[in-house]
């Protein structure tokens, strides 16, 4: 037997978030880092910057649960009230901290800038309060125990909440954590959540008492699979049998797991096999080229490529004959083909994609609807072309062809093999 | 005198949610419909699919507020229970509604499925609850109403719950709400949120019954204005006037207001002045062309570009002289001008935009740190460059990048005015 996961509670404040002017990314940050150490996120209650409201949520969440975690309010402005509230309600009179106001007088100089007198509000500490010091902004965390239990106050600014977790929260939270909540996802390109589902439901008996979850996005399907209350062996164990169990039935989807990025691993297996890249991108407009650059040391790979939007850039950077456009039109195998050729001759590529394509949402005609793109793929002198019809906004053609066209130079690299 | 808006509470039902899992927008895109409508939410209660919480959480909010809207757990798996809870809450004993049945084998026929036994409890609705049919799914919303308030149950699928929203809820909340929260944004680029600052706090007091908010982002700050508890015209009046406040002081560093997009104002410029555009990108890899094409109707300006990532593509695609790369490198003003003036010739552009520099994490140098990055601007044959250093993450420095350059272009087409 193991420990089961320890309830802690969030309160975040923030009238911006009740607006919903600001998406709660922070929630979302704090439940998975939780759930790491051990802790179940039992309650999220969020309150607008107003004294009462935020006094009656940190009240209620203390009568439900030890371990409460606040963010927000913390800053010099007027709405900046949480500590105030909850000193007040623990029976923890503030007052002025010296080293926090000489932090803060460092954090200001290093700035260039003068503390405004506000800024000392900043300085009053709860009494018996640790702080936890904030080398990323103003506000500094607070840790609070008291005979009702535990509150961790963190500021709400996302990069500064983020660090304050990772290197102040952290530590001092693993002496009460219990057994982590721990998942591992197979991740899936290029099948639809019904056909996944039908390929792997008759397994989810077996999978117990892992939990699964299907989590379509637009570019492809993630399969998430979930172990409660074990312990972190057990647990890591059974994620593992069961994400070969789920590869065993879907592995031809499948193009990496947990945090892999698709991108990446079309340029790791570019790498390993000394092939260099080239993209002509119609319809995707820079997309397959954005995902590319975005990967730290991408340019040992990726040698560059084309965006032609119209015919002339066609004809002028890509060498693709005007006859054949005006044969074929711009969304025709022949045109992304020759975009492929053109590229991969330009740049010296072992492998080019070519994308053209109608993203809408004007654009379609019956015979080429929205949706309806070509992909031509060059590999080592061979070239070869195919078409699908993609669905959605233009936003989410446009996500799903860069997808595609990433899938495809995946099996260029792996045709035999998937992601384990 | 205008009646105040109406509070209302959220209670969103997912374990999901808790554990970090999924990113709760639901609750973003409510708040924000419901500001406009006159209704002020004034908590937001999240809680796992589990009875006893989603019980707990429901009643607490009848306790404190007449309106409550909850998301989630109405869908056929064992795990939606919210409509079992809420209507035992209630005392309203679920029974059998035919014509829920019958709208939900159509909707099955449709998709070519059987529905499963466990769909029929879909059909299963409160008595005296109005059923909020859902096209876009098979959970319909529901409407209940009792001596305690009015509780409105949503789908958590963010696709069928905005819009059930849109369609169902938004029509029978009218009669409800009192006065509209308003906003209204300027958006600015290419100015620290300090300097900002500095140059519009002097307007806050003048601004009042007006608050005003600094909302820093990767590409720029938006300055954010809001309205409470003011009918609509005295709210859209102040918001008019305050945002022409701010426009005064802050004009020369703002490209927009509201939902503006800067690639679509620069485009929206671009046409009307008969020009067109074309790029050449090294560090952005895509960006900047990808940011035009999300642009509906973009192929009539933006003609297109190339990703010239390696010294090859510079030289191959953009004519860039081989010399000049190995005196100058690759983030130097020549090269920079060099690219933007191979691009706008090759495709016969008015206007082209290179960019080239070092977005990290490797590659700086004390000459040239991380975050160099020069522009080149090719406008109607003549040709300009600058350097900017730009801080943050390798994604951050390539999306400032991104902007930084389509504000340049947004220069060249309206040198004199700003955003209105």
């Amino acid at each position: 037997m193991t420990a089961p996961s320890t309830p802690i509670e969030l309160v975040t404040i923030g009238t911006e978030i009740l607006l919903g002017h600001t998406v709660d990314t922070n929630s979302a940050f704090l439940g998975e880092q939780l759930a790491a150490l051990g802790f179940r996120v039992t309650r999220r209650t969020t309150v607008p910057d107003d004294a009462p409201a935020i006094r009656d949520a940190v009240d209620r969440a203390l009568d439900r649960s030890h371990l409460v975690l606040t963010t927000g309010g913390l800053g010099p402005t007027r709405d900046d009230i949480t500590k105030h509230v909850v000193a007040e309600l623990l029976g923890m009179p503030l007052q002025f901290d010296e080293q926090v106001w000489q932090m803060l007088l460092a954090r200001y100089e290093k700035l260039g800038r003068a503390p405004a007198a506000s800024n000392r509000s900043q300085a009053m500490v709860p009494t018996s309060a640790t702080v936890l010091p904030n080398r990323w902004g103003t506000a500094p965390g607070l840790w609070l125990e008291g005979p009702r239990g535990v509150v961790i106050m963190l500021p709400g600014v996302p990069h500064e909440m983020t660090r304050l977790m990772e290197h102040e929260v952290k530590p001092r939270l693993g002496a009460l954590g219990g057994s982590p909540v721990a998942s591992r996802m197979l991740r899936t390109s290029g099948v639809a959540e019904s056909t996944l589902a039908e390929a792997v439901a008759h397994l989810e008996n077996d999978l117990a008492p892992l939990t699964l979850a299907y989590l379509p996005g637009v570019a492809g399907v993630d399969l998430r699979l979930t172990s409660w209350d074990a312990a972190p062996d057990t647990a890591r164990a059974r994620l593992d049998e069961g994400i070969a169990k789920l590869h065993a039935v879907a592995g031809r989807w499948a193009w990496g797991t947990d945090n892999d990025d698709l991108a990446a691993s079309v340029l790791d297996l570019a790498r390993n096999a000394g092939e260099s890249i080239a993209v002509a991108e119609s319809c995707t407009g820079g997309l397959v080229a954005g995902r590319l650059t975005d990967i730290p040391g991408s340019s040992d790979v990726f040698l560059g490529g084309v965006i032609a939007y119209g015919y002339a850039a066609k004809e002028q950077l890509l060498g693709v004959p005007a006859d054949m456009l005006r044969q074929h039109g711009a969304v025709s195998a022949e045109v992304a083909e020759a975009m492929a050729r053109g590229v991969a001759v330009r740049l010296g590529a072992s492998i080019a994609v070519a994308i053209t394509g109608i993203a809408g949402p004007a654009g379609g005609t019956p015979e080429k609807p929205i949706g309806t793109v070509w992909l031509a793929f060059v590999h080592r002198g061979g070239v070869s072309s195919r078409r699908v019809v993609l669905g959605g906004t233009r936003p989410e053609v446009r996500a799903r062809a860069a997808a595609t066209a990433l899938m495809g130079v995946r099996q260029l690299l792996a045709p035999d093999e998937s992601a384990r």
